[in-house]
């Protein structure tokens, strides 16, 4: 045991359909056999994960019978004092979901897709789950002609307040999570960004009820940069759960181990979830690469827990160095946290700022620096 | 004079900045001499424009006295008939923004840049444009190091109240619009897509008084579906402004013309410009290709409206096509527009609902034949 | 029967997996049941098809019987007249494939996979084929540490040389089509572009042998240029078959209808298809929509070869217009075909050059008023 | 001085264009002033750089006179023992250039861009350089209409002909190095990536005298894997040069110091350079952030060479380690190296394999395991 081996108080959990994942692609068969999630529990506790996730039919991966699937599921977290924080509907597996589930053009599914939320609601509650997340995976289209979005938009809401008002009606502590994708897979799927989703939940009945849910790898599909979104959500007070991946920029959606796509932006994430706020979860939802045997699935779940720890620790020493926190001053980063206009002051006081045009423009920020004294962190060179 | 010959109830306008690009870029010189502002709006009048836009420092192009060449833009004004819906500022051209204008890390800039709005709203107001564009091209960051984002967009937040508290003192008709792009000339820009900006927007002082003005390349370059965007946006009641152009995905910032990127989607978006509620000007922000002399520019703008117009005619005749309106039926885009519940069902009636999972999944959308109808009407073969 | 109605004289093939296609994808399970290659050979001749192709696995979509699979197969071609162009081999579904078939780092599954092609081979001779495609979709890694890439090549271009004498061994009239493709399945594919399959083929035995398959959707997964690319694929001669759908930019492989992506994209390829020398079948390689049943099927097929002979038509027009003939020549397009030294110049008789670089700096190219030309062709408003 | 401090002997190099980028861009005005390139010399010799690299036009920076500049210059490099390993030409900043230099439409053109190289080939046998890069940045198309790329390579293919026959002419010690890039600034460059170069030169008269100078952003322009790219490069012998620097996926070319980008694609760069046999100079073409002082731009250099520093002692340590070793094993790495048939056998042998099919789809490839070593190693944590 060295110092990157989590323990429960690192909050990691893994969604069941991560490790349960039997690498089934668009071109491909299984590789892997059904995993019993009751096995899953007990491993995922014994590599020091704080909890586990699932989707209502992850449960049924090898137990078929619903009350039975979900007593032996219950006997496995009692067992091994696992916690399940979050729980989340399949909206998009079986076919009747082809066109959407909240936004379907056909209003019989749409209002099945909304029973289907509320009966796992009820077991996620049961369970102590806190956070209920919506990946809209199936609400989006492949032609510009299929539907008018902002109908869709609406219909979207509309479930939004249906679930929301179930929630509030049942006094459950629960709080929903919307997970933003651009694609994949279906051709454009709504609410594609961090940004779009956020600005959607402004127009609902219960806004103080849904945050987000952002991917790593969803938004890198669009090479958008993931730090600042999730900084803009925590600014927002909107990042109510996180998914941890990774993904190599705008292809198919990889679900990379953490830290195994793009290293650099996973270190500055660690830093900014560990000092700016965020006290939910680490939540892995990444894929266990098709190659792999189940030993290789186990190593796969352990390498996410390790990377994060890695990235956590040189975050604190990074924070710590005072060349660092030199030159953060060099590059006056420590004034864009001064309000632009002093206390008491409106527009009206700028005009008399004696302001040097070409001295403030000759000025470097001395970025390079900085940067490559976190390079140096990061590579473990200093 | 054809069917497809711009009138200034067309509502066109154009950039002073896009026929008198030069056509520098980061490779090479300018190809092209600089051009009056004076003789753009003579031009593009004649070609059949309704208005022109500009930052405040495009109007010094060729004739270095502000007063002096204010005022000939007036005349040039008066004797066209030209409006100036819109204006914005240059917050980006400057060595001293290279680090970003209501974000800098440096305060002084910070106040300096809106010090530079004012002023120009001042002008705005009195040549009655009634929408300020801000495009925040260098609000942003090259390293995650460099500044912490949520201090960079409660400076941003900050801004657009102080600029908007200055608009209602002054008794100003202006709304702002913001202009969302991901990337170029910054490594990663704040408020990068229409969701973004969206978001942000909710959080001001006077979100009434603040709207988006989304550009076609600046979503596509992202690799986004822009109508899908322009509809979020009308749905919000936020389309205050729109620029139009072309690109061909995730690439530098080409600035096409209109169509001439990827012509179904902007099919699509004239169908919603001109259906969804919009009535605001079709404005292009576009370069001429730097190939071009003087008359590929002209060409170039009246290629942009040509373009419009024969989408728009297409629209019309693809609504109106019955064959078109059974096939929206068939894929039951209609049922969209019904709300999920009933007026005055709650999600108890749902319990009751007669549901055939198997048929309901069977059943076929037919968006293929719906899509080949829009191709046919877009080719010009129906 | 219009215009655009197809005959076998057009030459369209269709794969046997696309119409078969039971649209499971990566977060959903089969939307429509199996189809019985014999009603795909006559349905698709039904509607104006030359032939079909298949994966040695296609045939056993519904009889699991080899021998009687393919003589039900060879009934359907004789009874339609369909022919059988193109074959290639499945070797990306089985799990035995999960690091590759001709690249696997297990020597026994390169074997394996040599053997499989082999016997495809046989039967694909028997039928007459003469192209024979190889899309190594699983030759690849997710990362850059799994394997050195030039034993890989080295490995392929082993399996290449192999597959070429024993195809000349047998007499056969077959030649083999690389089709390059960037991920998907893997994280990144060997020969990922056009580019780097001619490049290969140049090291192997028989070059002659081997040529490209290339596919629309897969060079613009890596936003590439397909038109450029096909005219490079022609200009060293390696054209030897053609993938047609659509697809919207770098995201996961769509498999859209043809046209249904960049349109005035798919002009410019029939144009050149048309035009510059290929006499190939033209095959469609796509996917219906996941949300099609089967009458949405046979309509997407019928739409891929429609669109095709409506952009046949428009190359046609387009190039017999005079305007579009006088704009190529304001473009100087014609230069371009002429040498740059005439017969009997060497570099030496450069220096006698009398240029005058301003001059040729001013000269505009007037591509946007050719490039406009094209839209109205496209548009057919001309 | 730690052990990440450069000598001559590690051949680092940059580009005079680098560290004298005045930070123009194409919404930006100079942000620093023009640097003397005998300055840059100088300090980069100081810095522990081995040379310098310099297109015709960059040696008239601060000195207008051709002839003054090159003594000056030369001067420089005799004081501080600097060499120029490569040189190249400047055909895309005049504006004659702007619709491309051996491709344009216009033959006069054509004529003086290969005039203009084969004047810069005589100072740059003078100077000693053995490498010659030909970027062709405007070689392209906005408009498939524009030219006919078959022509458009003919003559790309002229040019280098007749360049290659006047560097054997001259008795010049120098090779060719061609540099593809997808885009920017042109819409659509000829040779995108390095696999369409590849298969260009293969068509060249004199392809031996032609290679590549892949540069690591143009490649992750296109999203595609750079160190197979370079693997493939030397696979068929033609890694004549190599270009560093970082960028962030799919968008303007950002040219950020090396390293800067995917570090984690940089650490495995390094490693297949240092072991897979090129020996040529380590050349840093990036772009000093617009943001920097001069200072700054110092800063950026030594960055680039630290960086590679750390990253080639961690390959060392990566391919020390027993159990990076042992973990190779384990994923049957070294079966790759190992031809698929043994000496003396053909395909004739494959049949007698004894192969169990469902034994080898079970077995793991355990790369999760390598590629977390890869990332502790990378990291410094082991």
């Amino acid at each position: 045991m060295d110092a990157y081996t989590p323990t429960p108080e690192d909050k990691f959990t893994f969604g069941l359909w991560t490790v349960g994942w039997q690498a089934r692609d668009p071109f491909g068969d299984a590789t892997r056999p059904p995993l019993d999630p009751v096995e899953s529990v007990h491993r995922l506790a014994e590599l020091g994960a704080y909890g586990v996730t699932f989707h209502d039919d992850d449960l049924l991966a090898t137990e078929p019978d619903r009350a039975k699937a979900i007593e032996r599921f219950k006997e496995a977290l009692d067992a091994t004092g696992m916690k399940v924080p979050m729980a989340t509907t399949n909206l998009f597996t079986h076919p009747v979901f082809k066109d959407g589930a909240f936004t379907s053009n056909d209003r019989d599914i749409r209002r099945y897709a909304i029973r289907k939320v509320m009966r796992n609601l009820d077991l996620a509650a049961e369970l102590g789950a806190t956070t209920y997340v919506c990946w809209g995976g199936r609400e989006g289209a492949e032609s510009d002609a299929a539907k008018d979005v902002r109908d869709a938009l609406a219909r979207y809401k509309e479930a939004m307040d249906v679930l929301a008002s179930y929630v509030i009606d049942k006094g459950y502590d629960i709080r929903f999570a919307l997970e933003p994708k651009p694609n994949e897979p279906r051709g454009d799927i709504l609410l594609p960004t961090v940004g779009h989703a956020l600005a959607f939940i402004n127009e609902l009945e219960h806004p103080e009820l849904v945050g987000l849910n952002p991917e790593v790898g969803h938004e890198q599909m669009s090479n958008l940069n993931f730090v600042h979104a999730i900084a803009q959500a925590l600014w927002h007070g909107k990042l109510f759960h996180i998914d941890l991946n990774g993904q190599h920029g705008p292809k198919f959606d990889q679900d990379l181990i953490f830290g195994h796509g793009d290293i650099k932006s996973a270190f500055f994430l660690v830093d900014l979830l560990e000092n700016g706020g965020y006290d939910g979860p680490r939540h892995f939802d990444y894929k266990p690469l098709r190659t792999e045997d189940i030993d290789g699935v186990w190593a796969s779940a352990a390498a996410n827990m390790r990377t994060y720890l890695i990235l956590k620790a040189k975050s604190k020493a990074y924070r710590a160095d005072p060349e660092v926190q030199e030159a953060l001053r060099a590059a006056r980063a420590d004034q864009l946290a001064v309000p632009t206009l002093a206390p008491g002051e409106t527009y009206e006081n700028l005009a008399d700022d004696d302001f040097d045009l070409d001295a403030a423009a000759a000025r470097g920020y001395h970025y390079t620096r900085l940067n490559q004294l976190a390079i140096d962190h990061l590579l473990g060179v200093r």
